[in-house]
């Protein structure tokens, strides 16, 4: 999402820096002591604006939830949200995906979100979709042994690409997959985005998987 | 395909008895020999009325086709052809697919080919899909080390419980899928079925995936 600097943003961050965090390397490993309890920790990486997460956050108080996105102007409405909201079970981190494995430890995570990624169509920017194989092994160190990553997008040859990275992974397991979304036995269960509710407006399919990633004795 | 035996089948067999054979138990480990040449032998399962392999055996005579099909009203058809064109590299086997591992030796096939298999849509019948576990390990043990399979259905629910067997075992590599085969770039390589022709003149599509697995030591 390209987005021009707007100057309320910076006030924002100036004024609300306990709801998030800008690269949270010192946070590693200590997540639940931040959050304060031993609930779950769910994971977004991507928010955008972060209408998928606040909904979450408000259904499920029962877990903790984190929305890394890059894009700070992008997360400077989920910023003004949860400025309205103060959802004690939500924060919020500006860093990269790449990165994912220096702010959170082994096994700290309990579930991924990726909600219609970038495609990066041309193939020489193929390890910066956020389901190409480095990214993968980056999910499977943080999520722990119940974890699962959840992937939904309206592009289907990210689909396509996703479907296949993550099925030649020999420790991952496809749990759930639909062409449809919208029509399946999953959609009572899903939670839209922004994007979503605009584009399946359309008729156009939205496309969902679940995997997870069988533990080995290296990771216990 | 659930067929009246018809009495000229019963004649077509008993004069064609060169064309086919019923449980090739005594060939396994010997098919090159049987066909009397090296070339590479792909096996279709569940091959109806054959017009797919006809058609292959007709493009590659630089490769030896083998039909199976367990329904012999709908191999009648096939043999029929056969009869007619008498191809040097097609053979036909009337046998259960379940039995693939008894009639083939391991790393004897070069190929295989599922088309438009029977969806078994009911949960207690998942082991008869052609897709399901225990047919991909014997198609694993099967195949060679250069060794694939193609799977074409317009069978959504097949499709996608497909993916996911094949997906979720670890030595299977997916590497081309397609939701709409008629319209990807591997429509060029694309032999019709007779089923498949008819189907997809309604528009609806046709899903494909071609895999291959990896050989560990074990193989060898």
């Amino acid at each position: 999402m390209r987005m021009k600097r707007k100057p309320w943003a910076d006030e924002l961050y100036e004024q609300n820096q306990n709801f998030y965090k800008k690269f949270p390397y010192d946070i590693k490993g200590n997540w639940h002591n931040f959050f304060g309890n031993d609930k779950p920790i769910e994971l977004e990486i991507g928010s955008g604006k972060g209408g998928f997460i606040t909904q979450l956050a408000k259904i499920h108080p029962e877990k903790n939830f984190i929305a890394l996105e890059i894009n700070e102007m992008a997360l400077a409405y989920l910023l003004r949200k949860q400025f309205e909201l103060k959802l004690p079970n939500l924060f919020l981190i500006i860093g990269d995906a790449k990165e994912v494995d220096q702010y959170f430890e082994k096994q700290e995570i309990n579930n991924i979100y990726l909600n219609f990624s970038d495609p990066w169509p041309k193939s020489r920017h193929e390890k910066r979709r956020l389901t190409s194989p480095g990214f993968l092994d980056r999910y499977q160190k943080i999520l722990n042994k119940n974890g699962k990553l959840t992937f939904k997008t309206d592009n289907q040859s990210l689909f396509i690409y996703s479907i296949k990275t993550i099925a030649n992974k020999s420790e991952a397991i496809i749990d759930k997959l639909t062409f449809d979304l919208h029509n399946s036995e999953f959609v009572k269960e899903n939670v839209e985005t922004e994007y979503e509710i605009k584009f399946s407006k359309k008729g156009a399919p939205i496309y969902m998987l679940e995997a997870h990633f069988k533990k080995g004795d290296k990771d216990e």
